[in-house]
């Protein structure tokens, strides 16, 4: 059973205000919940249609129907469960290695691939600006599949956290020298931009590396990358 | 004016039956529709709310209110501009150079990332499995963003197609070789697989080439990267 608080609460988590006021947001699919669990996210509440949670304390499990589910989810089609979790404190870790810095990604099935890729690549510390969308969004949430729980991401004023490191500053700009013959090296931060407008013109400044994926096409023609997809061959060519 | 006959015919090319019935399709936005006029698909009719196309013949033109054009739309923010053209035949090329080969990729947006990868690494030509997601669907002609006007796309038989050759068929495998050290070759077929099930079977047989993208994170838990990431990072490391 649904309550009409239970379904007034879950639908206003899909809005960021009410996201910071509660400090909880919600992930769908067994997959994504048994990954917050396992990484220790502590559970507030979980409806499920069908599936079986181990280890959860039943007090926190609502049975409900599909129409249920329905009212609530926030999936064209949704899974069979969805839990609200406790935002968690955001970790001030002493980064060290490679770290990467959004300027301003909008697009959240964008950020969750960026968050699935740095997860991949071993990237532990992501740095958000203030106006990039934010992680505990549903959208983007599904879209890290999980891996969430394992990076560590601070939304901050870009401009200032950039202006009090000592570390290289790598930028994507299309007259930047091209990524396959740069110097790439194993500490610094990567800069990537907004969909539509790039890397601002104040963060532009700080950059120290201005760097570029070369295009193999027509030359006159071909479209920006788009940002997931540049993120992917940047990280790559770094590690690699 | 919209009349009732346009309204059902684009809402109707939403389908891929209709599209098949009818050889057209559409495409929403001022430089996506540019880049198909540029290309010289031809052009069956267009609507606009303010836009102005040049060199469009006049009375292909149909100037619509928001309102109306909100109902054709298949975008949930609706552009100023929306025009249907006739399918173009498939080219019959002889391919040449690298070859990408799609193994059921199911979803929209991963297809129209792909294509618009392939225009910008300059891979000319890609075979389409027949499950895999129609190119005319809406959502893959906005994705491309027009390049889709720059990639000979063919969907056929793959198994039947890849028995057929003679140069290397890479594949991604959990267990192929490291793509940073295998020998990636200028010609050969690249295949990548449907979003949950990777390669199927019948065309694993055929691969001549296991490669694997390495994960640097957590080795244990990170989750498998998304096809349209893949891609990018492959056709990086094949062009670089």
């Amino acid at each position: 059973m649904l309550s009409k608080n239970q379904i007034k609460l879950i639908t206003s988590l899909q809005q960021k205000k009410y996201r910071k006021q509660y400090q909880l947001f919600f992930a769908e699919g067994k997959k994504v919940i048994q990954e917050f669990l396992d990484a220790n996210y502590e559970l507030h509440s979980l409806f499920t249609t069908t599936d079986l949670f181990l280890s959860v304390d039943t007090n926190k499990i609502h049975t409900i129907t599909v129409g249920e589910l329905k009212k609530i989810s926030a999936l064209t089609t949704p899974n069979s469960c969805l839990a609200i979790f406790k935002i968690p404190k955001e970790k001030r870790t002493t980064p060290n290695g490679l770290i990467l810095a959004l300027d301003d990604v909008r697009d959240p099935g964008n950020l969750g691939t960026i968050i699935r890729l740095c997860d991949w690549f071993g990237i532990e510390t992501l740095w958000c600006s203030e106006e990039t969308v934010d992680i505990y969004n549903p959208k983007v949430v599904q879209a890290t599949m999980g891996s969430l729980s394992r990076v560590n991401v601070l939304y901050t004023n870009l401009e200032k956290k950039l202006s009090g490191i000592r570390v290289p500053i790598y930028g994507t700009f299309m007259d930047g020298k091209n990524i396959y013959e740069a110097s790439l090296l194993k500490e610094g931060v990567i800069v990537m931009g907004n969909e539509a407008n790039g890397i601002s013109p104040s963060i532009e400044a700080l950059v120290t590396q201005k760097i570029a994926i070369p295009r193999f096409g027509n030359l006159q023609q071909t479209e920006s990358l788009n940002v997931a997809t540049a993120t992917a061959i940047i990280l790559s060519e770094f590690k690699r």
